[in-house]
């Protein structure tokens, strides 16, 4: 099993996929979106995706992305905790000049970044990994926000450990595929829809529909429709499974009540 | 009347603050976290911030930020077309290696990228204008992502121009200072609030109080709470002000059954 991962090796992703895919054959790949792609394609099996972590919040060109899908769905999801370190080769954080790391990474240090090194500029990567492998390259005056296994991997000094503002630092990670497996239960599924209009209580009428059925939803987040300003589609995640007859019923409804509902997938609750 | 904007001179805020405060002095910034703090201090009187853009969606910095503030309000609200356009020296795109803008306007062109630049390396810093000021001096193989104010500023050539991923691309930006003005309905009022527990049908049943009294929502978002996975805070935005008797009535039942409620503000909406 080919499994599709944000690379180089050594990132939060390919930590991930470690955890999920211990038999598959990891593929590093340069962005969500050539991961998404390769998946539609058939030219990997799965690709392991974050979408979600607990202190910056929805991972947006994820969420995105596969609500762009046509073949591909979500068919497990993983939780795993993330810390950040500071690495790179100065003798004194004061030398550091440019920080590299995700965005997301960068978006989960803002109040260190602002507090220990608000003169440095901070550039944002494609990957931990790849900040990691620049700052090796590039040495003085870089620095790069990544893993333990990153420094290990890259060589990196560790100049502080733990950075990420909040202690409960959680990344939710979703692996998409085109053979659905659910497991054992718990089941989640996801779907996303937009309101037929403007109307007060639009979004209101379709939770309705799920709290008058006690299904509980974990999650729910808006995107813009990137039609205009005020237009949203929503993205939730709720406790259950399709086959569900509760769920099932509140769908059917929601399908009419709503616009371009559309079903991500069913799946097994892996780690949490 | 100080006026603080996300500088140096040239960036969309800067328009913005242009459009807002005419007879303003215009304070250039160098984050979105100065300008509320320099509100907070009553170092400059108002602050304009960029909240939402209608294809990269929210600016989580910032509503990360005014959800921190103790004393500054939401004061009104502007919304702006957004054009991008690629500003360089290059004579042709594929010489360019590094991109350099805002993190939210290289989101608003990622399909562009994709396309037409999937060599070149993306580099986010503070704004805009700061990425025209840095192309300015790097020269070749550097390319901006700015608007064409900016272009003119710093000399830089327009290479591509409206660049943006989607045709329709607004930012809504928002006022924060100390003295409420609502100038003339429509009005608007934007909170924030958690759920109290986790059962089926929490936010359902907020939402339900502003249904019930026909009080339309032009957006709601959601956040985490930064504490766990699982945990967020919503923000909402309703038309409607905060002396309305049924604004008034569904914020006193809302306070009861969610945790802290908080209130950004209640204000004219300028332009749309």
């Amino acid at each position: 099993m080919k499994l599709g991962y944000l690379g180089p090796k050594g990132s939060y992703s390919y930590e991930a996929a470690k955890a999920y895919g211990l038999e598959a054959e990891l593929i590093a790949l340069n962005s969500f979106y050539e991961i998404i792609k390769k998946v539609e394609l058939d030219e990997i099996d799965e690709g392991i995706l974050p979408i979600e972590n607990s202190t910056e919040g929805a991972v947006t060109s994820v969420m995105d992305g596969i609500l762009k899908t046509e073949h591909a769905k979500i068919i497990a999801e993983l939780i795993l905790p993330i810390r950040h370190n500071l690495l790179g080769y100065v003798k004194d954080i004061k030398d550091i000049s440019y920080i590299y790391s995700h965005s997301q990474a960068l978006e989960q240090c803002r109040e260190y970044i602002q507090k220990n090194l608000p003169h440095a500029s901070v550039i944002s990567c494609e990957s931990t990994s790849l900040a990691c492998s620049l700052v090796k390259e590039k040495r003085d005056g870089f620095a790069a926000i990544a893993n333990l296994s990153s420094a290990a991997i890259y060589g990196l000094n560790v100049l502080n450990e733990g950075i990420q503002d909040n202690l409960l630092n959680q990344t939710r990670f979703v692996v998409i595929g085109k053979s659905e497996k659910r497991l054992a239960p718990p089941y989640k599924t996801s779907i996303a829809f937009s309101c037929l209009d403007d109307r007060p209580g639009a979004l209101y009428n379709v939770l309705k529909e799920f709290a008058e059925r006690d299904i509980n939803l974990t999650r729910i987040e808006s995107r813009p429709a990137k039609t205009e300003l005020g237009k949203y589609i929503f993205y939730v995640d709720l406790i259950g499974s399709v086959e569900d007859e509760s769920v099932k019923e509140a769908l059917i409804i929601i399908k009419n009540i709503s616009s371009c509902l559309k079903i991500f997938g069913c799946y097994s609750v892996l780690k949490e």
